[in-house]
């Protein structure tokens, strides 16, 4: 088959700030990926491997209590902690033997549903973490289309972990020649990820996050949100909620 | 003497898009360094090193009109390219020769010119690139502050050859303990750094910009960018216009 022409490879670009996602949004088309690894978006991966139905992400703590009164589980958590009044925050480990199956919850956080938030016009918005790398990575290899790389980062600034999954995500791709126009920031998050794979815990020891994190002793949830592949499952945003991608085929399919 | 608290620590943080500034921008007294390496802030240290007296920065085309009118040398570049009926673009070997020695030249580019406007109400900014770096390194720890790296990007995205130098900075100013206190995107920017600075060039190979040069035929403008220390003269900003910073050091003097 030879090389590929540039104009029919799809982009690959990754965005460091939700402030800046009006920027890089100027491809209707594109496929979204939120990334909020610690914890948000390895919690929401986390909730539909335990079975939860679907899950409303919302950006501020008055809709969150609004759901809450309404009857609603709902999560929230500000600066890494559980909001008082809330069923939990946004520690993956909350979802375990089945806790809320079959249930639709509702979650706010500080940055990962901020980001859902700002992404939700686009045509198709994923869920990623490196709990579910692979399956987020063969979404978008049979989609087949450009992609951005939404990095929630702390409060709108650049942060390392989520940088390293767009990398981890941006390595797969570029196995296949289709996913060979990377942005620069692709290739940044790249080779930052190719600095860290070996041992991301140790890289990410002087992260601002992970130290944020360590002093409230959630060691655990971070050992949890970089352990790659623990889920096959895609959450994807249709409406207002994000729902379980079906995979199709049976080797993808949950055990 | 032993080790020094954190509280005593200088902040050194890196801002990959003006549009993040007045997100970084919470602390007052900082240093904040506008990074455009191709080509504006080189051409800026060139211009200065060839002995102009003044660079006045102006962010619409539409003020470096006025100037020209006004009598000015005025250089005008907006996507890689001068703009007919001004003198030069943001090329740095424009200076030589001292061909505007002494005079008080404006500019307006695409990136660089946009990132200063945008910086203008810090307490102190100053002007770097590879062509200066150990002069804007050593202005730094002599004020011992705070430090925000602000890379000018291209149109508010990411790029790798400001974030490359705002690691070059880093890697330098890490070497002293106080300034050990390295947001994310610093730890980002000197982990590229280490990977590229064996051969930037190279690394630079895939990256956008560098293309868009290339097809312009203006590879002796990369080279001349990404050749370190041609300079030992600092650009600060002091009003609306930037002057040089003068060196205290016999040591420091351009010869």
């Amino acid at each position: 088959m030879g090389e590929i022409s540039s104009q029919t490879k799809n982009k690959v670009e990754v965005c460091f700030s939700p402030t800046l996602f009006p920027i890089y949004f100027d491809n209707r088309n594109c496929i979204v990926v939120v990334i909020d690894v610690l914890r948000a978006t390895t919690a929401i991966c986390a909730a539909f491997e335990d079975g939860v139905a679907a899950v409303i992400p919302v950006a501020t703590i008055e809709e969150a209590t609004e759901y809450k009164q309404k009857g609603y589980v709902v999560g929230a958590e500000r600066n890494a902690e559980v909001i008082d009044g809330f069923d939990f925050g946004n520690s993956p480990l909350t979802f375990q033997k089945g806790k809320y199956k079959d249930q639709t919850i509702v979650l706010t956080t500080t940055n990962g549903t901020q980001a859902i938030d700002v992404a939700k016009n686009a045509q198709q918005v994923i869920i990623g973490s490196f709990y579910n790398l692979d399956a987020v990575c063969d979404f978008i290899e049979k989609e087949d289309k450009d992609v951005l790389l939404l990095c929630a980062g702390w409060k709108e600034r650049f942060n390392l972990e989520d940088t390293l999954f767009a990398g981890a995500v941006v390595e797969k791709l570029a196995e296949n020649i289709r996913f060979h126009d990377l942005a620069d920031s692709a290739i940044a998050a790249l080779n930052l990820y190719e600095n860290a794979k070996g041992n991301l815990y140790q890289f990410l020891g002087e992260s601002s996050h992970r130290k944020r994190l360590s002093n409230l002793n959630l060691e655990e949830d971070i050992v949890c949100c970089l352990t790659l592949n623990q889920s096959k499952l895609v959450p994807i945003l249709k409406g207002n909620k994000l729902e379980v991608h079906k995979i199709e085929s049976p080797l993808s399919a949950v055990s």
